[in-house]
């Protein structure tokens, strides 16, 4: 509060913010005491929001898990899928929150479930009484590994992904592998695509995993040693990626590999088409307009599609409009504050950051995706 | 990201939080700067929101302001008064900017009125994109000496005050008092019992200032020079008590007092009970809950209500309805966490926080206003 250029006052505060990540494997055995490991238990009140795919699976167990403790708690199934990322979705839980209610710091929320649900849930801690702590419990591959290790939270609204949210620590991270057991085929792929992001960017040994153990593993839902070690180093990079720019001051940043093109995509496929699916694609748009610029060698190329083609994921390249996709960009460069700080691949493991991307580059890489397609098609045709 | 005590990382990170306040009288002068003295002005643009009364006043000047400097402003009024505060109004300001747009670090939204539109905007602020800078420019005594001197945004949900909002710190706040000239007098008096508030709680030559100087500053809309020190002493104090504790970690503030039973004031009588004379209420029974407890002497009651007649406030004791303000108390029990924390003042210009506060107490004080209000009338009566 000195007097300093002019200003009458100044006000200058240091806001220190910690949390941990903590392997908390078989979270709703009554015997496990993670779950209720911050805040208060002696008469103490809980609000859990539970995706409603964990609720049949697990819900007797959660509701015994509390009631074993003594804590009165209202438990909310919340349907996943991003129809449900919504400014209603999130208002309705607000308003079931204000009816129950919570002490404002030592009875956290308690978010049970998909990167869908953390992201709405922690909206609403983020925005309820201006935040209320809150836990989060990944229970997909994408939460796992993304969603429930960093602080943002986000709803869709006016179209567009994520245009609502807010930068809201959660008090915990609780992380229980074996919750991936039930997850669809298509979901474990979908937060796949995310740690290949990871590995083409930023780590080579981590690619190396997913070459060597990465379809093993989905096969096993990552319950297998392999598996757990792929979660564990993408957890670990992702980490160090974001820590040091928790709040995104810094707007280049590697984790935006892959969630360029992708927010379009997401904009107008987003009923069927995957988080994670649409960053797949913008990685692969990303490493053509790479390729096409020298910065990757064409056996550099050939690595990325062979491994998501080991992993049998199978990209819909059809749905990649040129327009579209360079509309993406256009937004992202207002998010981006002006610059469109793309990253691209150089060789794999390592980034750069473009500004200079044009529409025709994107236009071929697009082509070429399609024709590769239709090469690879022909290919099949012939066995 | 250290390993430690059975967590699997660690997260830790600093925020370093800094604002100036500046005062900047007569912003709207094409050779005054200070508007566009933060974020880019080449090519620049600005989502400007302005309060209905100030753009009756001064909209012309407003727009040739930014049309002198060459930015592409949109300028949205918005109507004050609390009815405002809803998430309508929040929602409808988010798609007016989506439909603009802004870059999300240089191009600063501006909000200028009352602490309605800052809070209301400073949630637009925090929560689009999950966060963009604004400036405050505060139009009302409320947000001069208040609203906008902090970092809290707030809209009003599920008829409760603020159940929604955010800690977002403005990347500065324009202080121009001449703005304050077109206030009605009851809007100046309702900005001035947030400066009672700090002189009976915390400061006792601000007490003497008001005492000495605050009916001729409220006659000159506070642009005389005694009336420019109470808007200094009121602003320093508030920010000595605001800055170690932004973001509220301590729940025992001192600047609560008269916060306490005012929301439940506001929230049924919120039409027509503006903020500070809720507050104002509030404060009355909580120095007659502090007389009873022979916290405050005789003469100490006698002069806080001396000097409310003094400025010619007139507190409508009718609206004390002792089940209300109880359950007022209730609430604020769960956002302070499970305790009572009402600041009560200890003599003039000091303060104690209690626990302890039951039903009768409460009771009394209302009794004991609305006799004392009935044997003031009838004094009145008399002459
Ligand atoms: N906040 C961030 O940093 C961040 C990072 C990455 C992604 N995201 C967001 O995450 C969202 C995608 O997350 P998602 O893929 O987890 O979606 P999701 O939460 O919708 O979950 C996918 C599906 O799996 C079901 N499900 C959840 N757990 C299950 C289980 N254990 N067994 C069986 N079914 C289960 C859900 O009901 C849903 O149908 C997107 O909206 C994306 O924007 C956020
Ligand atoms: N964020 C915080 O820390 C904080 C602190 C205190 C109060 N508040 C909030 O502030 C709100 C009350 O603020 P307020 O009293 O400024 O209300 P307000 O913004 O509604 O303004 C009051 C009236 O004055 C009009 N007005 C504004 N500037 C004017 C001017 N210069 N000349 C003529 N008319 C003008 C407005 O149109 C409105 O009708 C409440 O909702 C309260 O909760 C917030």
């Amino acid at each position: 509060m000195s007097v300093a250029g002019g200003a009458a006052w100044r006000v200058s505060h240091q806001r220190r913010i910690e949390y941990d990540l903590v392997k908390a494997p078989d979270l709703f055995d009554p015997g496990n005491p993670a779950l209720l490991s911050i805040g208060r238990v002696r008469d103490g009140r809980r609000f859990v929001v539970v995706d409603e795919q964990i609720a049949r699976h697990h819900g007797q167990r959660i509701d015994a898990y509390f009631a074993a403790h003594g804590i009165s708690a209202r438990i909310v199934r919340f349907a996943g899928g991003e129809a449900s990322k919504t400014a209603d979705a999130w208002l309705d839980l607000v308003r079931n929150l204000d009816a129950f209610p919570i002490h404002r710091r030592d009875e956290p929320i308690i978010a049970i479930g998909g990167g869908v649900l953390t992201d709405v849930v922690g909206f609403v801690a983020g925005s309820y009484r201006r935040s209320v702590p809150h836990i989060k419990v990944p229970t997909t591959l994408m939460g796992y590994v993304d969603a429930s290790v960093g602080i943002k939270t986000g709803i869709n609204f006016n179209d567009n992904k994520n245009r609502l949210g807010s930068f809201e620590p959660p008090c915990r991270v609780l992380l229980d592998h074996t919750l991936l057991r039930t997850l669809p085929r298509r979901h474990l792929l979908n937060g796949v695509c995310e740690i290949i992001k990871l590995a083409v960017i930023r780590d080579v040994a981590l690619f190396m995993q997913l070459e060597a153990c990465g379809a093993a593993s989905v096969a096993a839902a990552f319950q297998d040693a392999a598996g757990g070690e792929i979660l564990d180093r993408a957890i670990a990079g992702m980490l160090e990626e974001l820590q040091p720019n928790l709040f995104e001051d810094e707007l280049e940043r590697r984790v935006d590999f892959g969630h360029t093109f992708s927010y379009g995509l997401e904009a107008r496929h987003g009923e069927h088409l995957l988080h994670g699916e649409a960053v797949l694609l913008d990685i692969l748009v990303s490493c053509l307009v790479a390729r096409a610029r020298g910065l990757l060698s064409a056996a550099e190329t050939a690595r990325i599609f062979g491994l998501v083609e080991r992993l049998g994921i199978e990209p819909d390249f059809a749905l990649l409009d040129v327009d579209l996709v360079w509309h993406s960009l256009l937004d992202r460069v207002e998010h981006r504050n002006g610059l469109q700080r793309v990253p691209l691949p150089r060789g794999l493991g390592a980034c750069v950051f473009a500004n200079d991307i044009n529409r025709q580059e994107v236009a071929s890489a697009i082509t070429a995706l399609n024709q590769g397609m239709a090469a690879a098609n022909d290919r099949n045709d012939q066995h």
